[in-house]
Parts: structure tokens; sequence; C-alpha cells
């Protein structure tokens, strides 16, 4: 089997494309080390679905670690801050979480050096996201850099990769893939605002860009939204 | 009073390096948010310190944040591995803990966006230190730069620097600016293996820096230690 040995760790969130990147992540014969946070979001019905996709996946291991960005605030993912609806415009919207890939990345990287992974895989993607600035390809590569001057790891040789396999792909090609790939996404769960028992509300940035993914890939969409299309 | 709008986010351990750090941005007129993060260390008497300082240098303000570093272990520090002894060696020693400027900075870029603040004050050495890889003034550069990538703040036109005041210094010169700056040490800890009541051990890495600064300095050291010198 071709790279049999690379240890890669892989940040899960639960959602459509941090599931997508790991069964690529799978597929290229990856020995995977999941890496969720439980950072105060108001959507922490993601992490029961990181859970069960990492199983489903077959991932080495699954690590959920508490991390309170709530603390901080300044986000309507961690705050009080109502979650807008019906909404994809140009700014950056208030459920930009100040920071999050790059405390995300810089602890992955922890993980990484702990766990002798060489790669970190991420689903960011440039194409149909919410316009946060810690998904463009200019950070991910300056994060690369820095990582590699932070470790221990690193000085003594063994380079650390960013994996963006997503990175240039709209959410219709990233379905497409995954399906492709065998992946159940009723799994999944990308809403920013469901409710109670965990049902999508159908109208926030990621359930707009979901729901739009779907039907451009022309795949039935699984998701229970409480708010019909 | 010159530069008095200036906010700023000061990463404060309790220890010494750290408290001068924290003189430093006061004595120019910062307006200082200290930051200080609970990750397991097993010198949790440093948090104690670090309350003590920020209240007697005047900062603004002080929030601790809990960090589960200890989840993925590999560290003296965080782990059951011992603290070394009168080791004072070239290579980086077991005490270094995986990517933890990394994950501080990272953190503390999203404290700083979301209070405001323009600049993070770091109190990192490259001269009498342990040798860790993520207090070269190389990665405290690339983290900047990758800084501002990655936040809201940083795309609309707040650029955020990292401010290492310390990093060419020896410890005693740090030693001697402090006290120039009104510090009491006795405040401080720098130990990373305390007794119970929280004593300085006297011989681990830290010490051993912290010593030798003191007796450079020709200052007299109100450390109490369990070993004597």
């Amino acid at each position: 089997m071709p790279n049999s040995q690379i240890n890669a760790a892989v940040l899960l969130s639960g959602g459509l494309d941090s599931a997508t990147t790991l069964a690529i992540a799978m597929s290229q014969h990856r020995r995977c080390h999941c890496l969720s946070f439980d950072y105060g979001q108001r959507h922490r019905h993601e992490l029961v679905a990181a859970t069960k996709i990492a199983h489903a996946l077959g991932a080495d291991s699954h690590l959920t670690i508490p991390i309170d960005l709530a603390a901080f605030g300044g986000s309507a993912l961690t705050d009080t801050i109502p979650v807008p609806k019906e909404n994809l415009g140009d700014d950056i919207p208030v459920t930009y979480v100040p920071a999050r890939n790059l405390v995300f990345l810089s602890l992955a990287t922890a993980f990484a050096e702990v766990s002798g992974a060489s790669e970190i895989w991420l689903g960011v993607t440039a194409v149909d996201y919410s316009g946060y600035p810690d998904c463009r390809p200019e950070f991910i590569a300056a994060f690369e850099h820095t990582a590699n001057l932070a470790t221990k790891a690193a000085v003594e040789g063994s380079a650390l990769s960013i994996c963006t396999p997503l990175i240039d792909l709209s959410k219709a090609e990233i379905i497409r893939r995954g399906t492709d790939l065998g992946i159940d996404y009723s799994m999944t769960h990308s809403c920013y605002d469901p409710d109670a028992v965990g049902r999508a509300c159908g109208g926030c940035d990621s359930c707009l860009l979901r729901r739009a993914g779907f039907e451009a890939a022309g795949i039935p969409d699984p998701t229970l939204y409480a708010l019909p299309a």
C-alpha cells in the first residue's frame, strides 16, 4: 500500500467539507488522527457529527479538545449576537470567529508534533465560502512557513505540510467528490443555528451554501431543514 | 500623554520575563490587557503570580484562559516526564511544550482582535533561554506576517504588531531593566518544578537561568529556593 506510513492530523468539524477532506486523506492511505474543537460554538451538534464521521470513515483516532473562544466573544457563533439569515453578502459576516483557523491550526501543529504526523489536513475552500480571511491560500501558505519555524520536530528536520484538497473546489465539486468516495452526507452537520434536536435552520450562510451546492451538483440533499427551500 | 490610545495584549506567564515586558509596555503608556494560560502546566503557581503582577503593575485587565495542552502530552511541563535538574545543555530540552508559543500567540491574536489591541507584547528572549525554537526572531517575524493575513481586523486595515522588547537582552540586562522600572521580582515565579507551597526548586533550567541572571546583574535574588545555591 503506498504511503502507508504517513500519519496525518485531520481537522474535523463535523461539517460537509471536513468530512470530505477526511475521506480524501483516507483514500490516499493516510493514517488519520482526527481533531475537533469544542470552542463554545452554538452549533455544538456538529461535534456529535464529527464523532460519527471519524468512526464511519475509519479514522485511526479522534480527539475533541475544549478551547474557550467564547471567553473572548466577538462572534455570532460563540456570543449572543444573532446568526443572520438569507444574507450571503460581500462583507466578512458576524459569524466570523476571531482568528479561528489560526488557533485551530496552531493546536493541530502541537497535536501533529506529539502524534508524529507530518501533515495537517484542513477542509478550507476559497470558492463557495463565507469570506473568512483565514480560509485564503495566502494565509495557509504563511501558516505552513510559520509552523515549520515553531516546533522541535521542524528544527530537527521533519517538515510539516498543510494539505487543503478542497481549496479550489466549488461546493458542488466537493459534494460530487465526497459522493464518489461513498460519504453519507446525512451524517454531516453544517448549520450555524440548529434547533434543539439538531435540525438545520435552512437559512444561515452555511445552510444556504450547502443547499446551493447539492442543487448545483444534481445530488439529492439528505439534510433535514426546519425552513423549507 | 503619548500613545495613550494604543491598546496592547500582553502575554503574562507570571515569570520574570513577562513581568518585565508588562512593565516596559506600561512605561510606554500602553493600555495593557493581560492574558495568561492555564495549560495543565505542573508549575501552575505561576498563575497566582501573574494575577499579582497584573494588579501591582496597573494593567487594565487580566484574563486567564484554560487550554488543555496536557491532552496532547509530550512535555515534562504537562506530562509525567520528570523535569531535569542541573542540566543546561545544547539540545532542546524535555521541558519544551509542543508549539506552545504558536498556540499562545494565536489565542492572543484572537484576544487582540476582540479587545481592539493593535499590539501583542511577548517576553521571549533569544539570549539566555532554554533553546526553544518558538523563541527565535525568525519565528516571531513569520508569525506576525501570518497573523496579519488571518484576521478580519487585518483585512480591514488594522495591522497587528508583535512586540518583543527582551529579544536581544541577556537575563542580567532584563533584571536590571525591570529593577529600574520598579518591579518587585519576589512576586514573579520562574521555577518549572516548585514544591507544594510554591517554593522554587533551584535546580531546573528556569531556576538556573534566573539565579545566574541575578548574580550577573549584581542584584540580590529575592527568590526562596528549596535547593541552596
